[in-house]
């Protein structure tokens, strides 16, 4: 397929830009994403664009790395760089969800348990209180395969965001999950705190005895995490 | 509110205080600390006052961050800085609790599971034999939420204190845990100890065999922490 | 017995070699490796050669350390250096597989569980869905021991070749695994998620529901590896 | 009680100490050793000798921590140094059994689990087949508790080295192991693979199903440990 041109949506702030590649290497330095799995925000000037790194391993991408693609995921300005086949999962999050300005798809290693057995995934912890309800699972072959479990194009990455709703997190059978939120310091606690209540929840379960999950009314976005924000940051500072 | 100015019971040692950040520190770095709880020790001229970080991650808080309060924690000089809104369970265990110098505030990952099904966590382990009697879970339901889980007002913190008893650790329900103790370190062994124990004791449950748990008369205090101190303090070393 | 000496397939491309020492580092840092265990790869100019560290510690190795064996694993030219004794297991596999390029043997800490309990080992997750068919288990006694459960002689490195069949990975009772591919970067795939899988489906396994594995339609071989590679190579590149 | 002085065995090879420093070092950075914990080698000139540090953390210990102890565990220069009150594991061990010259005292973290559950602690992997029988399970309470579970004078000293009986390692309930060999190398492997092992069972027991274990003809003690010295010795070598 021959290379099209996009015009930009325009230049964003460096600031930004750096928060975006911190984001991804915080993410592979907790384990939550491995060599593959990627991060992307919405376009700070234009609701019908994403950014998202070129194909690279998370813990290795720069600001340099940073691509610009419309919400059918078609790149604006490829330059020949090899792009994430499954960059479709956040255009089609972006475009079902006016809300989300920031995406994370990982393989989070506790993930895929809860994906295969239906074991229903909710919030024991008031951290992750964005879990409050059972988190959805969605499940390909409901809209059919092309590329075993990837998410290759954009009626998969649709139906993914469908199985989403209006939800913080959906697991992605036998593969992993899909993490959306207003903001990119959001969606790295989001998406942190969905494996680190798996793992609590996993051990809860090895009790056999009955759960007390978050209740709706207990249920309580973090007002501000910028002091988390802060140390996350400073773990990942020497290599920005 | 508008901040009100207290005098201050006076200066502490330095000494003292990069002990109290040292003790943030050591707990962040064993992953007993996240990105948020706290630590804060009476203080040692007035009974009637702690010492508290301002609001900052543990892993980053530093000698310039500990701020002085009363035991209603209102701040003594707080000279615009961001106060951790659950600084009341520091304020009521000292209020409720004499003998305490030393209270820690966590969220340590086994903390969660045992908060939430009943199964009762006890010490099998001679190192953590503080727990000999079954740790009590506190329910926040029962003086009422005003801020999800959060301990967010002193009738909260007065109520927690009251679970705790004359205990060393009591779990809060689906939220994490308060330890205390006579000083700094063993504040930072029982708060350690309290989380291997509760991992060990999951693995021992998983055996679904009898459990010989710590008698009474098994249950030793360490006579002192100083060497534990001195390889705990050496792993932060390079950032105090 | 004496040295032999056989005459050399000849020089070999120093990146490659490189590569098959950065495979060693690697796997040894994700503890797939331990401090034994071993990767080879064929020789890249004659399929009846293979090239296996002398012995050594795995996140040791150097270039200096490679050697040359054929088939038999006979070395080429020994020069008194120590051999792994277990090098029947690459030779025999190379001997029975053309398709195999890369060999490696570990002891990778969750095999263990599933190869002394018939417990079936297969895949969870899209991106261990090399594993689709159950992987086989090896019993070194079907052929006899010589030394202890190590595989010590051709006849023994046969009988497993025999269980591998034509698949990825074959189990070692009581001792580890054998994991081939085509590639020095697949067989690093390979060796880092059998692990990861196995963990993953333990978890799943302790929830005690029916679990979801990779159907044959779902399985995928990685069409590249070069992003994962390029992120392994950084994380041992410091000693490289 | 007044310091005694007893005449010294004489000089020890340095090579010798640094081995001893290096096993306590490489015990407590793989988690194996905590802040407590010992290593100790029988005098390589005197039988009746054994060499073990002064009171202090295992991660800390250098050369001039070593003290020299008859086999009733006194000092024989103490020259005012605090020395770890349950030595007499240690003397105990080396007057019960001549075959041995080094002992570890460990609280490694899945120890715990099996002493106070009677789930019978075995190898079920090649690499740990040092554990073929079933491990015994020290109660103190059957020779009198006087400090906690602590092993705080010789009486109770003896009675652990009867339960170890002619094996590699006794269970200490509620406490930990005590690991013995015929020479450091040894002991160092015996007590991270009696850890690593017992992990690995814990896995296999949540399987459910039958267990294969070593089986006494599969048993066998490696020949040399050098290529696994070598690289633990390298792993804590910038602190030596």
């Amino acid at each position: 397929m021959a290379e099209t041109t996009l015009s930009s949506a325009g230049p964003v702030d460096p600031a930004i830009i750096t928060d975006l590649v911190a984001a991804s290497r915080i993410l592979a330095r907790h384990n939550v994403l491995d060599a593959w799995g990627h991060v992307s925000i919405r376009h700070p000037r234009d609701p019908q664009r994403y950014l998202l790194s070129r194909a690279r391993a998370p813990a290795l991408v720069t600001e340099g790395d940073i691509m610009e693609f419309d919400l059918h995921s078609n790149p604006v300005d490829q330059r020949g760089r090899r792009m994430f086949l499954e960059r479709f999962i956040h255009g089609q999050a972006y475009r079902a969800r006016p809300d989300v300005n920031a995406v994370v798809h990982t393989h989070s290693p506790t993930m895929i348990p809860f994906s295969v057995t239906g074991e229903p995934l909710r919030a024991i912890s008031h951290i992750a209180s964005f879990l409050v309800n059972e988190v959805p699972v969605w499940e390909i072959r409901d809209v059919g395969i092309t590329q075993g479990l990837l998410v290759a194009n954009n009626e998969q990455g649709r139906s993914l965001a469908k199985t989403l709703g209006d939800g913080p997190v959906a697991l992605m059978r036998g593969h992993g999950n899909l993490v959306v939120a207003a903001d990119i310091k959001r969606v790295v606690h989001r998406a942190l705190y969905t494996e680190v209540n798996a793992q609590q929840l996993a051990v809860a379960l090895s009790f056999r005895r009955p759960i007390s999950f978050i209740a709706p009314d207990e249920s309580q976005d973090p007002k501000r995490l910028d002091d988390a924000w802060e140390v996350w940051r400073s773990e990942v500072a020497k290599d920005l």
